[in-house]
């Protein structure tokens, strides 16, 4: 290819990405229902997409913040092709007539403070790894519990990782991670959208973290904040604390073979789920050992490190000494600020450790690659 | 009332079902997710719907049969309310503008070969009680394993339900039931829509079932049978059976305390899984002793019963002495010819228990109440 044609390429595929790039290979996405052909994923990256809507006026793909319209050809089959999306999970919709739906091709997840579409952009299979099934190793399982709560007077429901030498090592107990969700997502968003299993499994098969118990519960902010009149900020998801330290972990380490002082108990969380991690850590240090928020939604500094949290970060040399591991990450193209209060806390004395995503927004690969960073620093003491 | 009276309100009921009962009292649905507040049930088991879709032309609520137009209002928002529906739980879809969607308003479910909506119209409690968490009993964990098929090349994933005592008993082992769901479901459903942890948990505790592990995995038939072009009946769902019997069952006897003898081998399953249950079971009576069939989807009669299953029926008295247990159930509504094939078999001298489910449909509550019949009479030998 000389250079200016070599120029006229790029430009064409920087002005019309994929719609351009028609020849891409295309594969059905891992996202699908069985026998669902489409969506597709080509190896540019565009994600296609496909539904048989005769009677609709008007139908567009809702994906990563873009509404992308859809073409009707003669027998009533709808389809567009999107720009080159960033690699791994996106929650998406379909609009039909203005009417925000699953795709019928799609398999459900709990996200968005509702079921919806999902579809997973491929990283290439080196990178993957981290949370790819490998068949060659040993497994762990993800146990559904119900249990019932006194404080809620109503059925709760988490699951619970368990490593694979859990169920052969019966003499041996295990160190637990709390690991919540965020906003508009349920107990059920780590396993299926976030891959734990697999993390867990490659990290534990390789040696880089020690085997664990992973508990997932409902953080009590799977709806969208704002959907309940009058709520404030500090009321959103603030009645999970109190189960979770009245009656989850104990529920847990009735139940399992679990480690039960604090240098043997970490929680960790995305987003809102980070924001929990804190309200329910700092104010417990008795309890934990291990912190980590991924994304997450903090506030504290805009009135002074200082009062943040009961003044917990006022005495560094404490503060250090008692908290093994303290974790933030972010994703570089999201801004939820973790650099800032990283550098704040460093700042301060605080010792923790910070990791950036690079290229990742707010969503499930940042807070995948942050859980496989954050699990090799744990229950090393 | 006076007889004229009753007599109209009679009609009117029959004639306009809820439409004309709008008193009547109604709940949210325990299918839907956090916060929806519709769909509602009533008094009267009509459900009602409700969605925000102001630039669509016709919407429905397609269930058990029925499209029911729904109303728009001057803000957009449609409605609907539907007949008194039979209980227990529906899959259930909106149609905008001709396209068949889930509800945004309620939980999804995989069932009719897709991600679906589901509605469950409630039972009194009593009736309801042996499928319903109850507090004050101790509760298994249904676990998520992971499984590698060599005869797929590709990663399997299973359900298995463990019982409370499991964790505690350590040096005992248990009987195992392979439970498969119907045509256009998948492993998910047995405990989502037929509530088996609940059955389980209520009957273990009340010494009606001996403590057994379930084992539910994907019968290879999760999608509508004609989806796949040239299939015969002969193959849908077929691959199921070498890889339960090669692969599954070796890995839940590798995995799990379970007792490995035919004896303490049971197999049954719902509709397309009953057919996949008798295929199984039949051609392998070394390996299975008590058989279900749950509405199963049962064609064996019109070659005539002589030649079923490479002539299993022939010798009746070596059947009756090797299969503890032969159920068939079915709902009086459905007409899946259950009823038929127990008596064929009778005549044949093959001991069978017939249940029929009164009232119910091919649907999950006949299945939740085939399992309830059939748990108590397996593993009692």
């Amino acid at each position: 290819m000389n250079n200016t044609i070599r120029k006229i390429a790029i430009v064409a595929f920087l002005t019309f990405g994929c719609f351009s790039a028609s020849t891409a290979e295309a594969f059905t996405a891992s996202t699908n229902i069985p026998e669902a052909q489409y969506p597709k994923v080509d190896t540019d990256r565009c994600a296609h997409f496909r539904i048989h809507a005769p009677e609709a006026r008007d139908v567009k793909v809702d994906i990563c913040g873009t509404k992308y319209d859809m073409t009707r050809d003669a027998d009533g089959w709808w389809s567009a092709v999107t720009q080159p999306l960033v690699v791994g999970f996106h929650y998406y919709f379909l609009v039909v007539d203005g009417v925000s739906v699953i795709d019928p091709a799609s398999e459900a997840f709990y996200g968005c403070g509702r079921m919806s579409g999902g579809i997973e952009i491929p990283e290439d299979a080196e990178t993957a790894a981290y949370y790819t099934f490998n068949k060659d190793i040993p497994h762990g399982q993800v146990r559904e519990c119900r249990y019932y709560s006194d404080i809620e007077n109503a059925q709760r429901r988490c699951f619970v990782y368990t490593p694979a030498e859990y169920e052969t090592r019966t003499d041996r107990r295990y160190p637990v991670l709390y690991l919540q969700h965020g906003m508009g997502e349920d107990e059920r968003g780590w396993h299926q959208q976030g891959r734990m299993a697999d993390i867990l499994d490659n990290q534990i098969a390789a040696g880089k973290c020690v085997p664990m118990i992973v508990v997932m519960d409902y953080g009590n902010c799977g709806y969208i904040f704002g959907a309940r009149p009058g709520e404030t900020r500090a009321d959103f998801g603030a009645t999970f604390t109190p189960i979770m330290i009245n009656e989850l972990i104990p529920f847990i380490e009735k139940n399992f073979r679990a480690l039960t002082d604090r240098d043997n108990r970490a929680m960790a969380g995305l987003s809102w789920g980070g924001h929990e991690t804190f309200q329910t850590t700092l104010y417990n240090l008795d309890k934990f050992s291990h912190i980590g928020s991924f994304s997450g939604a903090l506030f504290f500094l805009a009135d002074g490190i200082d009062k943040a949290y009961d003044g917990v970060f006022t005495d560094a040399d404490n503060f250090n000494k008692r908290v093994h591991t303290f974790f933030l990450g972010m994703g570089t193209e999201e801004g939820f600020g973790s650099d800032r209060i990283s550098k704040a806390l460093t700042d301060a004395g605080i010792n923790n450790t910070y990791f950036a995503s690079q290229g990742t927004h707010h969503e499930w690969l940042t807070w995948r690659r942050c859980l496989n960073e954050f699990l090799p620093l744990i229950f090393k003491q």
